[in-house]
């Protein structure tokens, strides 16, 4: 077979197609034809658009073109000409075919029928090859890519904070253990409890829940960070919203104070949904079609309309009028309570019909660090509210005033030893600073429209699974 | 306080010092001067470049100055003007001045003289606040942003590898274990070991060494992808070079051989050293003039230089003829070693004064998935070998073929059961495939001339060692 350079796809498309010869490699979606002519539908992972292989039969062996069948693997040189039939602009008159790997369509999983999300997610090594899965990686990626390039074109610094930690402040959720004692002859203190000592890091260690404590010490030295890594909750929950690692982006800025924090999180979420729109048209255009309808009329929305910014008080006396008025949630609703992602829901879905800023949360609900208002009851957070999702941000200004903050760890009964240097941040050149939390994968949920956190995520962890 | 929106020192020292009245917050490096006039030289984590401060004593009440020692948080407005002094071209004469947080000079840790590097690792929470952490983590930043930008630029997708993993197929070095059973009780089965039925993922988990194998899967679907994540060793090295948690880069190209592969990683390598010098000057040059003469030097030969080629077979014949011509190397050499940093670093400085790219290694030092080569010796291995560094870059072309891959998985003795999936890419439409793996702080010890590991990264983990 002639050497000529390959080319994506998504570079093909854009060619014009006056007959040049071309090489394409790619993965067979489907072959159809008969005795005389086959059309192959080839696709490269570059797009979700296959580009059309026609193959005249009187030109190429029976044994060429048996294997290839959908889900085989292949090289195709031929000419790149325009289409005389429906649904492509352009196709490939091949002259030549290399076969690279075969499918078995007797074992291949993957045949041209549709298959369910749930069957997918039992091949979860192969479901990237289907439209709907690249589609959402594609999506994945762009997304990820966006917002690396928000925070550096805003002069924000990228840190990378730990993994393994041997705090656990937060309290965010159980956490899981990471050890390299043997599990068969866990050493013991005299005392009886397990003796760390010999452990590699000499004391206790877990998979980190959030980066934020240790993104507030990059923000008081290099004034605005982020944090985009993996984050682990080992609670046992079986729901389409869970997952026991996800990934989370977590910005932290010196003197930002709470409107400031509210201003990026609007317009970080704005840009995000506007570059996926920009950049991810044919892959949205997929998702609209297949899997959610209002995809891109609710992502249009997003970007073309104000935040509506509001305390929790006034949410929560919205809410009490709703059900004074007739509306029944499943969860009571008084001053107090965490909302629920049905009271979330209705402020942004029914009454405003806008994502929503909720802010001045009470304090008990509430983490440790954040900023105590005035009133002694509430504290500077701010959840952003989507619709479809409910919280996709959660932030706060921080408490920079070192006696209030050591005060409220030791309300709360966090152990101080593991506190010193978060301390030492307030000790030390103090500043007020605000920052948030994005869970990729909500953001994902939303941009995608895809019901199931599941998938949108290339290889999910949850309670039983770690396949792969 | 007049409310002036601030200006980062970045942005400031690029204004035209006309006398406009601006606003900067940012951390005390020094104040010096004399009854009359005080100047403090303030960062903000922007730039390694302070501003000038120029306090008028008359101005401003002692109470308001005295407080404002090293590490101080403060903000001033002020008029930016051209500066008289030397070591600045501007300078803000202050008008009002606010205290955010004291630092007291008789606790704080970080006064102006200069700390070691050891003592600087023993407060790695305030340590991105001096002159060569703030530095190192800006270029660490820029180098991160920069492959994202290659691979984006290039139509590679990012895909998040799991961190928490089932398999141990790599081989790569003892693994951390993750659990959420009580360690003070392991549940035991009836034939006396680990009973995992009860933990988080019903059987034994470790922590990711590389997310090769699962970014294969990636590429045999979307073309081309890229990791960028954590990684993990629980090997209980204490040296300079060793991480027990640290950060990976590994591309993988469908139907790139071992050719293009070669060609990627220089191209990348060159780009992203490129990058740093375009982008990080500041930076660089204080990391050149502090820590490391020859560094900017160094960088701008690696990108000048076109890296020698060449087999390992030849590699071992001009390391034994250096010991022939009365060279001494710790370790002995012979056809079938794997090289010692020693070795790669005499054919890198000594030999070829040059990069090197060493391929075709025998196949018993290197993994069961790189490509066999025809003469039943060698595989289609490359190893990227830099001066100073030593090995950047481990990489390969991938063993396509399904039965070749078999054999050498039992032959290795490598649990068939954990590598269904991973053959399964070679079942159903194998293609040839490529890629490598950078280590980024291996990366970040280059570009920044640091020596050390520990201080390329915001907060090691090493043996003993997970504070923060």
């Amino acid at each position: 077979m002639e050497q000529i350079k390959r080319t994506k796809i998504v570079d093909l498309l854009k060619l014009d197609p006056a007959g040049e010869i071309v090489n394409v490699k790619g993965w067979v979606r489907s072959k159809r034809g008969n005795k005389n002519v086959s059309f192959i539908a080839l696709n490269d992972g570059s797009t979700i658009k296959n580009i059309q292989i026609v193959v005249d039969s009187a030109s190429f062996d029976e044994s060429v073109l048996k294997p290839i069948t959908t889900g085989a693997c292949i090289s195709v040189n031929g000419a790149l000409v325009a289409s005389q039939g429906q649904g492509q602009t352009m196709e490939i008159n091949a002259s030549e075919i290399q076969l690279y790997g075969e499918a078995d369509p007797n074992v291949y999983p993957l045949q041209k029928k549709g298959h369910s999300l749930e069957f997918l997610r039992e091949i979860a090594h192969l479901r990237p090859r289907t439209n709907t899965f690249s589609a959402v990686l594609r999506v994945r990626h762009a997304m990820a890519y966006a917002i690396h390039k928000y925070f550096n074109d805003r002069g924000f610094f990228y840190l990378h904070t730990p993994i393994v930690t041997a705090s656990d402040c937060e309290g965010a959720g159980e956490m899981f253990q990471v050890t390299t004692l043997d599990l068969n002859a866990i050493p013991k203190t005299t005392e009886g409890g397990v003796d760390f000592a010999n452990d590699f890091f000499g004391k206790a260690t877990s998979l980190t829940v959030s980066g934020q404590l240790e993104g507030e010490l990059g923000a008081m030295a290099l004034g605005a960070i982020y944090t985009f890594g993996p984050t682990f909750r080992a609670e046992n929950s079986n729901t389409p919203r869970h997952l026991a690692e996800f990934w989370m982006i977590e910005p932290e800025v010196a003197f930002n104070e709470i409107v400031e924090n509210m201003d990026l999180a609007e317009d970080f979420l704005k840009y995000l949904i506007q570059y996926a729109l920009d950049n991810c048209q044919d892959d949205l255009a997929f998702l609209n079609e297949m899997w959610d309808k209002e995809l891109l009329e609710r992502l249009d929305f997003v970007v073309k309309n104000k935040f509506i910014r509001l305390p929790y008080t006034e949410g929560i006396k919205i809410l009490e009028e709703a059900i004074a008025g007739g509306h029944k949630f499943e969860f009571p609703v008084s001053w107090g309570i965490d909302l629920q992602s049905e009271h979330e829901r209705y402020l942004v879905e029914k009454h405003f019909k806008c994502p929503v800023i909720l802010t001045d949360y009470p304090k008990e609900i509430k983490a440790f660090y954040m900023k105590q208002n005035d009133d002694g009851k509430t504290v500077r957070a701010m959840d952003v509210l989507f619709p479809k999702i409910g919280e996709i941000i959660g932030g706060s200004q921080r408490e920079e005033d070192y006696d209030k903050l050591k005060t409220r760890i030791e309300e709360m009964g966090i152990p101080m030893k593991d506190m010193w240097w978060y301390l030492d941040t307030r000790r030390f050149g103090s500043a007020p600073h605000s920052g948030f939390g994005l869970g990729f994968e909500r953001l994902l949920l939303f941009v995608t429209g895809m019901g199931n956190i599941r998938d949108v995520i290339p290889f999910p962890r949850t309670p039983n699974n770690a396949e792969y």
